[in-house]
């Protein structure tokens, strides 16, 4: 077997600094549910969506798809959904809890300028199948690190980003009319967020604060 | 109802050069299966651990699980695991493919000094469920935007993360007893890597190059 090409030069080092802004960015990026309606420049989502080439993906395979929905049709169609689901999730919640839940904003499907459909093509050939076949679930892994990636990037830019899941999967991707094999992963709404604050937006409006079972570490 | 408290005070702003650094760390992260044996600081490890709660959670629930896995007998078990996998997903390959297959590095099992075992809480409160009900797979989801805060911020302290997933889950959890509701999500190798490289494991021994489908922006 032959060596690997060396590309080891020029290794960059991240230091204390930069690794203080990186936490600031992580800890300023929320799940924006109100956006302001100033456009967002065709340029820059380009340059935000360009970073998702960065991502982790099983086998190297890439499966991100975008859809960029612009139509009147497609967006109340999506619209529609959310309103039946959300219906529905209300229903499983009494006292209370309903009344919290009713009361949360819970997508910006009405002021965001931007709305990306984000699917896992399921049909792709790249990778060959390397590393997920006990695992398949990987392939639609790699399309949340994407997701995430771009979530980052907007942010870096002033940008916010909401990630609705109340929502039927079939019936965006029906509306879409994206190739059988694509699996909705994410519908995302981004645009300027109507302000900025670093505490999750549940948090914030008392329906799950932070969860010391997730900060465990645990030994075998 | 009542206005949401306001915490946007001290905004932050993230300038050109912080971006451009940050897509060098977005660049420079790598899936790393060649390690150096020496140990990683214990509390360097908890201060990357840490970021983990800066990742995005559906309902906020917050429901990575975080498993370091010490003991030769677990290690054992886990590597078996891997050899089984791995071997039986060599005869799905043929000819060149096959031959490159067999010579590819795709675990650092053996030489990594730290294993991290994640898993998702599927039993978890945290969160009342919302943003779930027609979409569960949004809890792992939120597992795998964990995975990639620590991997980012491993990288951004000069350590290199692998992601294992030729395994079998359901005999990961059973080695290292966890709770039943706990899914196996990722088994990370994590150490100083051998070598730093932009290119992607897989595209530099001839696997898989970038796939122009993935760049693609769809329009409905």
């Amino acid at each position: 077997m032959s060596s690997p090409p060396s590309n080891s030069v020029n290794t960059p080092v991240f230091d204390a600094a930069f690794r203080e802004q990186f936490e600031t960015l992580l800890a300023w990026r929320r799940d924006v549910r109100r956006f302001r309606s100033e456009p967002v420049p065709e340029s820059l989502l380009e340059e935000v969506l360009a970073t998702a080439r960065f991502a982790p993906s099983v086998g190297n395979s890439q499966p991100w798809r975008f859809v960029l929905v612009e139509s009147t049709e497609a967006r109340a169609a999506v619209r529609e959904s959310f309103e039946r689901c959300n219906a529905e999730a209300l229903q499983d919640y009494s006292g209370s809890r309903a009344s919290l839940y009713a009361r949360l904003k819970l997508s910006g499907l009405d002021d965001a300028p931007v709305h990306l459909a984000v699917f896992c093509d399921g049909g792709t050939e790249a990778g060959h199948g390397l590393g997920r076949k006990t695992m398949p679930e990987t392939l639609k892994y790699s399309v949340v690190t994407a997701i995430y990636t771009i979530w980052l990037a907007a942010r870096a830019r002033g940008l916010g980003m909401g990630w609705v899941s109340i929502l039927e999967p079939d019936a965006v991707a029906q509306c879409l009319q994206v190739p059988q094999e694509w699996e909705l992963v994410a519908y995302l709404c981004i645009g300027y967020p109507e302000e900025d604050h670093t505490d999750p937006e549940l948090e914030r409006h008392g329906w799950q604060s932070q969860d010391p079972e997730a900060a465990k570490l645990r030994r075998r």
